[in-house]
């Protein structure tokens, strides 16, 4: 298991971050996992296997479009709020390989009291996968 | 297991779907299964479990997510077409309980013969979970 | 000019719906005219001219999307709300042919306490231009 | 009027463009002018006056959707090809003022031969005003 790297945001947040979402069933199932935190921004990973293929054998967008809301929903949760999402829109710009380490951008475009925007990308390598861009409903602090 | 209903396409077309479907690693890790393919349209469907939660202990918006581009990528290939996902926009109306069906409609706004135009809903009994719209790049015929 | 019509919200909110959108200088510019209010719901209307070309000479998406984002902020109004933009997406299913009435359809999906869910569509008689939805952040009331 | 610059872009794509913008009914309309184009990217200004007014008061969204479809179609005509946007997408981040020039910056994160992905964001000084994805399909050469 991949170790988080924590790059300079509150040491409890941090914890609370890595913590909830190393114990979610869905990252579990679905195997994604925190890389980096920094603040407004983090990075999560799942490595892409056979498992996460769609009807015609590539993987499928809906794991892409998991990590990229995951990487959205923490950036946000990097700031101390608790937000739901509202909105998350994505562009498939190529598909994903199996068997490689994709990872999943997530940032804080502004971050207001109630409503935080968000956007970033999904990567394997050099190769962009998806963009994306988001909006969260803060219901309370971490 | 659920069997699926065919509500009026080719009945070729229709085994392909039900039978790739059912094969499709991804919708055996999250639980996705086909309901109902009409011309144009599609049910698609999950039982709502523990395994599917979220940091917050809601069901993640990754399996919502997945459930609609699955409805709407289906929607597609009931026209007879293969079809990559473009793009997807999801709006979070309502959060999922756990224990519930989780019912994932897709259909075809308009099918030109290149860009595939879709737009869809997520809903747990009455309560409307998700809307979302899609577009879809034709790549080849099933 | 066309005259408005109440098909059941409360009249004072009708009538400031309808004047403000009348005095509202982008809608001058523009066009764009109020049709029929109901609850949850409106029609918005503009006939397409030369003016709202775009460089290949076809009706301009700006005023497509325009249109699409009125319709649905005035939806959110005739629930007694005022609403904020915070987010748009809109499919461009066809483009829209110069001098015919547009029509622009907004509805509400879910109108929480803060935020509202909407979407919505625009057509030239029977041909699609554009599906869309939106999210609005509640600011006052009417 | 502001004059153009070209940061690279092949003469004859960059003086069509330029042309075809300056012509473009819409654009005259909303006082949407070219600014800047470089290889894969724009930049398209308009000076906010109190005609593009909402019934708020403010700048209405509107524009501002036109301005983001405007820079994002504008920086795939940079790449020699003709496009028609499938898709917008526009997170709404804070109003605009009056009186201010706003900037529409749109850029090509892949051209493909068919579907090109762009993003981009509409700002005012500092202030970020929204931010935006979209895709174009692409219907010939420049």
């Amino acid at each position: 298991m991949m170790t988080a790297v924590n790059k300079g945001i509150d040491e409890r947040i941090y914890n609370t971050i890595v913590t909830t979402n190393a114990q979610a069933p869905f990252y579990q199932l679905t195997g994604i996992q925190t890389r980096t935190l920094g603040p407004g921004w983090v990075e999560m990973a799942v490595m892409t296997e056979g498992k996460h293929g769609n009807p015609l054998g590539l993987i499928h967008g809906g794991l892409v479009s998991t990590l990229a809301d995951a990487a959205m929903a923490n950036a946000v949760r990097t700031t101390g709020k608790k937000g739901v999402t509202v909105h998350c829109d994505i562009n498939f710009l190529a598909s994903a390989p199996v068997g490689e380490e994709m990872i999943g951008r997530g940032r804080v475009d502004k971050a207001g009291s109630k409503i935080v925007f968000t956007s970033g990308e999904v990567v394997c390598g050099d190769k962009v996968i998806a963009t994306c861009q988001g909006t969260f409903y803060v219901v309370g602090e971490i």
